[in-house]
């Protein structure tokens, strides 16, 4: 499992075609179906993967690690009740702030990851290291810093204080439900599909639940969800439910096998290339800001991944001289001697 | 020798004052003296510095170091040459790209100079000095990233092929003037106070040429420049023109007893120091990008310049174990076995 970085570039990829697929599934700038279907569909199809690789893997080794003790499966709905809070905190602060405000806020969550990152989950990152995922937000935001000629201009620090600390709640609430689901996948030796069944299961659960009460919002003006699942479903709809659904499933083996940085630093780069794409598929002016968030994100990577070795010149004696080898160098020239 | 850091900050201070007083010696944004005398005086005032600071030298200590050889003395105008080429250069640019352009492209002299340091002075850079480097060129591009509010929106690569070809040259004079300068105050010994008369003589001859240039080029229609040299001029000009010496002078020091890459970063802090400035004096809106380009230079800065033992984490037994400890080391074990 040490090809992590080959899965974090496929969620990149699939990150950013994500985007641009969910604009493409708009007819006129508009869903023609009810988008609150999607995340519900995607955990189904999540569901349904992991149930089948669950159930091959049982069938090659019988051996197979799975806690089934309720102790174990209560933490599974945690990161969903994460996400629910996570979802009414955005909410109120769109009350506040607007969405470009909303967005470079947005970048607050790297760091915040970093944080709990390194809190609850005892990871220690090297002075270089939190200098590059402060770069990276820096990045990140710089690329989304708006151009002379764009039309809305906010200025900066002009909504109330209630919508910046609603911003770092949320942001520390990203955070949280990504650091949770680490350790939880962690924390044993259990098949990574039998892990993922449970969480997904809640997952779907919440999401039903979800629909259920917009339907009850709206005093089933609609009719009830399960009547409209598919209205208006195009296959580019479909498409975004696939892609949604596997990077789910990619995010879950990154937690399992990498960690909450790599994903970070997966779905960053993904915003990025989603800008870049999309200068060339919806023909914009690429913007000056956008090449400076690029270079600065790759600097980052670069740092944060790079052997220290590779960054800084040491003597290449000092770094032969480990304290193992240093016994035998020294025996070595009593043998000489 | 060593506290070349109290130096750079006096540095960036008075240079960014500069930008400052200059905008204060105008009235009504026009300028009522003739601009060009300024860099002039500045010189003359260097040297008449220069020349107190050598004069006391040489009755303190009889003995200083000073080659006057013409094979020496012939390598002090290339500097002022350099500048000429330089400034007409500048003048051809300007003709293709306009001045906020210009300025953008003016951040690659950061990176130029860590290129002919490298190339021409053979001092070696880390990979991440190398990176802390192009950090800085990018945290300043960054903060003069034109804001959604600004008028004039010139968009990104539109002027011609030739005036992008002529900013790079005119980042790499500039960039070779100052590698330049620096080669020449550490080649030799020599008196820093005999070095700076040597240098300052040569300026002065050459903005005294170039005003007579001016004259020429006017048919002398203000009359030559010496009768018109102190029009105009107010408490703020002659404050300017201090500054200016000043600055001139910190900068001959870092040459001599810090580097290029120490300047680079002193001027490049200033720049920002004035932005900031100015959003107080002549209350501006402070911009995002300005934020954002604050913290990736403070990164730069703390990436260059800390030690490698502070930024990545290193064993702290391979740190102690330096080449000359190991054999010691080795004898001690040696001895109680």
């Amino acid at each position: 499992m040490q090809h992590w970085y080959f899965v974090a570039a496929l969620l990149t990829i699939l990150t950013s075609s994500q985007g641009i697929l969910t604009s493409l599934s708009q007819t006129n700038g508009k869903y023609m179906y009810d988008y609150a279907t999607v995340p519900f569909l995607a955990e189904v199809f999540k569901l349904m993967v992991s149930s089948v690789l669950l159930w091959r893997e049982c069938r090659i080794s019988p051996s197979i690690r799975m806690t089934t003790d309720w102790k174990s499966i209560r933490l599974y709905p945690i990161p969903s009740v994460i996400y629910l809070i996570h979802n009414n905190v955005q909410f109120a602060t769109l009350i506040y702030v607007d969405t470009s405000t909303y967005q470079i806020m947005g970048n607050l969550k790297i760091v915040t990851t970093g944080i709990l990152f390194r809190i609850f989950l005892r990871r220690k990152l090297s002075n270089l290291q939190w200098m590059a995922i402060i770069l990276l937000a820096i990045g990140t935001t710089t690329s989304q810093v708006k151009g002379c000629g764009e039309a809305s201009c906010n200025s900066l620090f002009s909504a109330p204080i209630q919508g910046y600390l609603l911003g770092i709640l949320s942001a520390c609430l990203s955070a949280l439900a990504g650091v949770y689901t680490e350790f939880l996948m962690k924390k044993n030796n259990d098949s990574l599909y039998w892990q993922n069944v449970q969480l997904y299961t809640f997952g779907a659960i919440f999401n039903m639940g979800k629909l259920l009460f917009d339907d009850f919002s709206s005093r089933f003006e609609n009719g009830p969800w399960w009547q409209r699942l598919f209205n208006g479903y195009s296959t580019t709809t479909w498409m975004v439910v696939l892609n949604l659904g596997s990077t789910g499933l990619l995010v879950s083996w990154l937690m399992k096998y990498a960690d909450n940085i790599v994903k970070v630093y997966s779905t960053s780069m993904a915003m990025l290339l989603t800008m870049v794409i999309s200068v060339y598929l919806f023909n914009l002016q690429p913007t000056l800001q956008l090449f400076l968030g690029i270079i600065i994100c790759m600097m980052s990577l670069h740092m944060y991944f790079a052997p220290p070795s590779m960054l800084v010149d040491l003597p290449p004696a000092v770094l032969k001289a480990a304290p193992d080898s240093l016994k035998e160098i020294c025996v070595e020239q009593r043998a000489n001697s």
